[in-house]
């Protein structure tokens, strides 16, 4: 289906890109203990879409970089994913993610805290064997922005006055850390001095910031394609662009009410009225506004994309983020 | 009342080695959210004895390493240690940790994690700034054993059947390796190539042994030492030296009534008799036994300490510790 070949390099395809990092991954995290095999195992086995390693993936094979290097680094950013969300579904005491039953919930809280503390120090043990002191400085950059922004967004939990700066704080902070990571990485195999601020690192910014924002819109509009249920980020007391939206566009009696039912929320009592925040998000043709700051984001995604240099490799990062960029309209 | 200057170096006295290792600390931790500055005051305020940062300082001065140097990777082996604690507060729900409030208790759960998150990538990320990559072979090495042990002990907890050899890994993996990890970080800085086997990693291997070991000593036979009440490992399901060797020296009928005990215990369920574990403990001399293994690896470590070459160092660092390896006459 997609081109074998990319100039004298092999492209793989995105299925072989996600079974080898599964085999990286498991190779990386190896250890005698039953029960690291099973943090492997789960690891492995939820491991979703992988989006991490093949934006990685073909980000740097469209400047023809080394596969087998962006596949390491790809799988070490996935292992930091994974160690960021078992210590996230320990602190929410979250009862399932993404329908799987959760770690913490298979082996208790304690097993998920520890086995999060044991993916990061084997990634980060890994990474230096790769004998690269900046792609050292770009995971220390992002774990540490991670930590911050978990902390940041517990600050602000079930805060109903965040500010549209401290949410996107949050958002590049806890999501599009990792994909900016991924593009400095790619700018360092470029032998880039300013990774940091390169034009692959701005992408994977952007596209970390769509990837999140689309999440937080589909909670509300489209829960569905989540597979959980719909205005999880607003009984979990999590602000996000749509109630950031919704409550400037509300009138005085429609915000007491919000924060009324947000309050009911934060107390874990029911809502009297489930229906009130999907009924003003509609008034307010909110999910058009979302649309419209999504439609934005992603054309301009789109067209740093279809700048990136290799022909195959560009056309399978468009099209398989095409799927993930797609948001039905409104 | 130390002398004030080794050689050509001036050599700090152990009371200035804690200031400067949490200015060190705070600054590491520098952040402009409040939930940081708490943690960072925290983790200073309970700062203890700041027994790795003492033993990396005279240990390295006694070979006149830079002093400067020393402080700083004895403050990040502080970081990694607090981290761990912070994440052990976490699990093991404990409600105090010597007598100060633990910082779950005083911020959440939630806080802890994440602070123990953030501590560590704060930590990672000063030491990736200090540009000697075999620094972070040993902070990686060091990380990724503190997790192991700790799921390695989460496997056995409340297993009475618990060897000797995998408590001998646990308290190395969870205690020893931080002062192992001091001794090859010296080795490293004399230019080492084999830091992880050097002598002075030995040193320290066996002094965090003695460390550990002592503690659990005291925890069955002198735990006002500790300013906890007494048999706390054994109420908490942990087997340490003490219950090893009264279960080998136990007869039959005593054996099953410590094993009904520790069963209640795992149920939280009290004692009938609270006495039965001290009355056999005494009975079968344990606690001679004990201190007697406390005191052939002591010896070792003096004759060690007293073979290191820097004459005020040495002089201190074993003033300095031999409070530490006195263990009360049982």
């Amino acid at each position: 289906m997609y081109p074998k070949r990319y100039g004298d390099f092999m492209l793989l395809s995105p299925r072989r890109v996600i079974q080898d990092t599964n085999k990286t991954i498991s190779r990386i995290l190896q250890g005698d203990l039953k029960i690291l095999k099973q943090i492997g195992a789960y690891v492995v086995a939820s491991g979703g879409k992988r989006i991490r390693p093949l934006f990685t993936y073909y980000l740097g094979r469209a400047y023809e970089l080394d596969g087998k290097e962006l596949l390491q680094l790809g799988s070490l950013l996935e292992i930091v994913h994974a160690a960021s969300l078992l210590h996230d579904d320990v602190i929410d005491e979250a009862e399932e993610r993404r329908s799987l039953p959760t770690a913490s919930k298979l082996h208790g809280n304690k097993a998920a805290v520890l086995a999060g503390d044991h993916l990061l120090s084997s990634g980060l043990k890994y990474l230096n064997t790769m004998k690269n002191p900046r792609y050292m400085d770009v995971f220390t950059d992002a774990i540490q922005a991670l930590s911050a922004a978990e902390l940041l967004q517990m600050q602000h939990h079930f805060d109903i006055k965040t500010s549209a700066v401290v949410h996107a704080r949050v958002v590049d902070g806890k999501t599009a850390v990792l994909f900016q990571a991924a593009g400095a990485l790619v700018a360092i195999m470029q032998g880039e001095k300013d990774f940091r601020r390169s034009g692959t690192a701005t992408l994977g910014l952007q596209f970390g910031r769509f990837f999140q924002l689309r999440d937080d819109y589909l909670d509300y509009f489209d829960p569905a394609r989540l597979k959980k249920k719909g205005l999880q980020d607003f009984t979990n007391g999590i602000v996000t662009r749509p109630l950031l939206h919704l409550l400037k566009a509300a009138g005085k009696p429609e915000q007491a009410a919000i924060k009324a039912a947000w309050i009911a929320g934060s107390k874990h009592t029911d809502l009297s009225d489930q229906q009130l925040v999907p009924r003003l998000m509609e008034k307010y043709g909110i999910a058009a506004q979302c649309a419209a700051e999504l439609g934005d984001l992603q054309r301009q995604i789109l067209s740093k994309l279809a700048a990136l240099p290799g022909k195959s490799a560009r056309e399978v990062i468009t099209g398989e983020f095409q799927k993930i960029l797609a948001v039905r309209a409104a």
